[in-house]
């Protein structure tokens, strides 16, 4: 038997929202590795062996996964959202390059509905022009360097998604961001609060930036930040395709 | 009977990256309207009536839909990719915003496999750390714009990925945007050429920047910048989660 990884994007939350390849490579499996609250998402049978683990073991995850396709099981690491965008398959290929083998198994990443596309298709269009997708955590970067990058974004007038925006062990960092929010966009720029999206717990909220404070985020939400010309209508908010000249 | 419009991602191309809720709402509509390659893409069935459009006709295109809704139809415009993401979706709010009555029509956008992420799939994990979506046309903003905002996400260290790089139409501006790039960037940073990610047509090729030319790109490539840090392995292209301090 020839073992392989699948890095899979199960989407935000809601089934529908799993792609077929997605399913299909379920189904295909022996063995299903992640964190824990993303292997719950998937449904036991008879011969799948599931590998839940914690928050921040990444490496030790994707090298679980490449020692068991080097024993011919076929795994898929589970991410949610899409696996490209803050999740495993950068950890995945980081466990690889430290390896030294990147040919030596048999790789697949299947894309997700990743939260901020999810987030802005149940506001309206919020994302509709050039926009950054920015990772608010400071575990693997200083906070300076987040800092930077909002501007930068704010600057070149991107809309931009925060993911990870706020959690108990990092309870201030949202709050500087939005100080450099405030120094570089006009108090009633748009932001969304879109948490739990596709989930029974879904809550969205639209306020301005003169309004936002950083209890507004916690670890499940994903905030978008309009551009200027972002515009609320009726319980939409949406960015238009149009920069004048 | 009450009429809806939907406006539904049906990703880059392949059937088996349609999540099962676009399927679900294509199955109930009584009317597709879309640019005519997407709706090409839709199986034909009796009492389904398609009204393929051409392009750059996006609100004629959500009038027609809201019309159709108005008189009790179920309507689904499509897009490729995600809608949200230089497609249909702020086309049919801006629509929307002209009639000034965002309630009157019973809305829902559905999301899909983006071209970036997909192609990011298929290559590794270009776009594992913070990064910018960016529409090089200048259809709807001026070229002074882009080339702006291009700026700011080298600036900021952000990977990018260029939607509509180039066209028939226009040829000359993605050199300039190289033209840009090597202005900001080293010569060695890494560039994904995607073209026709996941169908038949598909190719992938990585290069530096000191080697790309503006022909590497045409209307069915969606383009990936890396940040300073990506790197290839093998066959792969990723970046890793980490900024050092």
């Amino acid at each position: 038997m020839t073992g392989w990884v699948t890095v899979a994007g199960l989407g935000p939350g809601a089934e529908a929202q799993v792609t077929p390849e997605v399913s299909l490579a379920l189904a295909e499996a022996t063995d299903v590795v992640g964190y824990f609250p993303y292997v719950a998402r998937v449904a036991p049978r008879p011969g799948l062996v599931l590998h839940p683990s914690d928050n921040r073991v990444e490496l030790d995850r994707a090298g679980l996964a490449l020692d068991l396709a080097a024993a011919g099981r076929r795994v898929v690491i589970v991410s949610s959202g899409d696996p490209g965008v803050f999740a495993m398959a950068s950890a995945l290929f980081e466990a690889i390059d430290a390896r030294g083998n990147p040919d030596a198994t048999d790789i697949r990443i299947l894309p997700g509905i990743t939260a901020m596309l999810a987030a802005a298709a149940r506001a309206g269009a919020p994302l509709g022009h050039d926009f950054c997708a920015i990772n608010l955590s400071d575990n693997l970067k200083p906070l300076s360097e987040v800092e930077r990058r909002v501007r930068h974004a704010a600057l070149g007038g991107f809309a931009m998604a925060f993911y990870n925006p706020r959690s108990n062990s990092r309870p201030h960092q949202f709050g500087h961001v939005l100080d450099v929010l405030r120094e570089t966009c006009e108090p009633a720029r748009l932001i969304l609060f879109a948490r739990a999206v596709s989930t029974p717990d879904e809550a969205l909220s639209t306020v301005t930036l003169a309004e936002a404070v950083p209890e507004m985020a916690d670890m499940r939400t994903v905030v978008i930040v309009g551009n200027a010309a972002t515009r609320r209508i009726g319980r939409w908010i949406y960015t238009p395709r149009s920069v004048p000249a």
